[in-house]
């Protein structure tokens, strides 16, 4: 339902009509000027021909320092979609299940689906601010359990786990056996910061430039895995993709190195951002407090029909994505604030409009 | 063994070691420059966000228009690996099988194997001058077949089949209910050029920007498949990858409009350099007659050690792939004379010395 979405819009676009598209996870912000030169750069030198299915040496001793592990742990991917996909793909086989906190990222359970396996979806609930239910987490696991993806921060909540939450979930699902797989794409972002993840036992990560960077589009993010996993992404890797260009890598190197101020200020941005749309929207819409990031997942009133909602929305110019396509919460919305306070404030407006066009 | 050869070449790069590497099928010429100058400035204006899983469509119109068929039907990948990769999964199921003519690229058959599927080779001989085996063909064909790999012309032994023989496979292929796969990787450096292969029934194609335009680490190629199978991979791309950065297909687009005089410069470099090579090792090593690419696949004299021949060559400063990495074929290396006439005449005096020093 996500991607049914964006392909819907490209369509809209391509036929010319003007479509402010809340519905991307994609910040409005330019990679770091350096960043885009180095690419350009290696462009220029001529360092685009094949390379390691690992990525680049340097580029792996970098994030191993973040990560305080070595670059044999380090293994670079188009994305942290790659890193996630290839990852279940790996330790999944027909007939094994994931269990995933639900509202979650559709894409899992797109993953999961294709290799005839189960993303088993514990949902959890606004009310409680969508704090992890470790009790349902423990039901959810069976023999057939052969890992949890951990979402925090989540997208589209924007809720994050605290790290003690996340203490007890990895040690739970350790003790059962059940390797955890944390998706980190948002973890940069989180309004209160945290360090990077470390490599730790039966933990694996699997992280991005696209957000905190904005360059979704290059395709680079990264995975961290014990030794004997990133030799089994690479053989991966090497009959699918082969490697992500050497100049993308050279961008990322780059953006690595203004990595803290970077990330200082997109964060600064989304808490503004945040802010703007809670203002705006609190006292008509159902939603928790956002915590990292740039999605909001209000709540429609039961009354209102989510579809005729989004609909309207789209004729006034706004895409946004249906509840539905994270999981059983039909009732909700995903809105990304991936723009100039205006943009969001009119965007706000306009969902608070359309609602009470509805009563 | 393919892939191991490249990583280990990789290290002993990184430790310091010069190696010349005729082992990597990789085009040492360069892009053609307004090709790089396009991503350049794609990626000045800020073409670095996400886009369709199908590829722009512009690029799509371009691609399509060559193939004798419509933007639905072609789909951007990131290199023709990716095309091979996903209309394999798409197509086999455990327990089904894809039958492969022999010597053939290893990655079809590490593909086949990582999906629980056989790559069910059928052995060409060298004495046929690589020629298609019908007979063999019909015999490997069963109920389990579900798709026949093309690959004329052919990575590791430069050989093409004639387009009186490749009508004969398809027409076969169709009868008994198989779609074939023509992996057009080499189509472009054919010596006698031949026009892009048009869409038909039961035919996918996998093409690159990889060889003819020295794109390799650009990683991006297309298929040109029905609509509904293009629906099919754009699902799994989006799961996946998700797009080849809009960049690299602005920089791929801008590369087409030069193709026709880009690929006959190229062709005649393939030509030359192959003349040299079989000028200098005939009478020496049995191998036949390129008609593509940059290949060579000699044998060495069955009293020869294949690993330690390759292993002298290394300590002499040169990578080659032994013939085992490419099917039952442990007698053959494979030879890529992608360098200066300088280094190609070298190369080939150092393999007549050192097969001279086992004597």
């Amino acid at each position: 339902m996500l991607y049914e979405t964006f392909e819907k819009i490209y369509s809209l676009e391509a036929a010319g009509k003007k479509i402010t598209k809340l519905n991307v996870g994609e910040p409005d912000w330019r990679p770091p000027i350096a960043a885009i030169k180095a690419a350009q750069n290696a462009l220029s030198k001529g360092k685009d021909k094949y390379g390691s299915s690992y990525g680049e040496l340097t580029l792996r001793e970098k994030l191993a320092q973040l990560h305080g592990c070595s670059a044999k742990n380090i293994v670079i991917t188009p994305g942290s979609k790659w890193g996630v996909y290839s990852l279940l793909r790996l330790h999944l086989s027909a007939g094994d299940n994931a269990v995933v906190f639900s509202p979650h990222w559709s894409a899992y359970s797109l993953m999961c689906q294709s290799f005839g396996t189960e993303a088993r979806l514990v949902n959890l609930k606004m009310e409680n601010g969508w704090k992890p239910d470790l009790c349902a987490l423990a039901s959810a696991i069976d023999s057939k359990t052969k890992m949890l993806v951990l979402n925090s921060p989540c997208n589209p909540t924007s809720a994050a786990f605290s790290e003690g939450d996340e203490r007890k979930i990895i040690e739970i699902v350790r003790d059962r056996g059940v390797t955890v797989l944390s998706d980190d794409a948002y973890r940069g972002l989180l309004f209160e910061k945290r360090k990077d993840r470390l490599l730790e036992e039966n933990l694996l990560i699997a992280n991005t430039f696209s957000k905190t960077f904005g360059m979704t589009g290059w395709r680079i993010g990264y995975a961290v895995v014990p030794e004997e996993i990133a030799k089994k992404m690479v053989s991966l890797n090497q009959i699918t993709f082969t490697n992500v260009p050497l100049f993308i890598q050279a961008g990322a190197e780059k953006a690595l190195e203004d990595k803290e101020k970077f990330a200082a200020k997109v964060r600064k941005l989304c808490v503004q951002r945040a802010g703007i749309a809670t203002k705006k929207l609190r006292g008509h819409f159902e939603f928790s407090k956002p915590e990292a990031g740039f999605y909001l997942f209000p709540k429609l009133p039961d009354e209102i029909d989510t579809m005729k909602f989004l609909d309207r929305m789209l004729d006034s110019g706004f895409a946004m994505v249906p509840g539905g396509a994270f999981g059983d919460f039909g009732q909700h919305f995903r809105v990304s604030l991936c723009r100039e306070k205006e943009t969001i404030s009119i965007a706000c407006d306009t969902m608070v409009e359309t609602l009470e066009g509805f009563c």
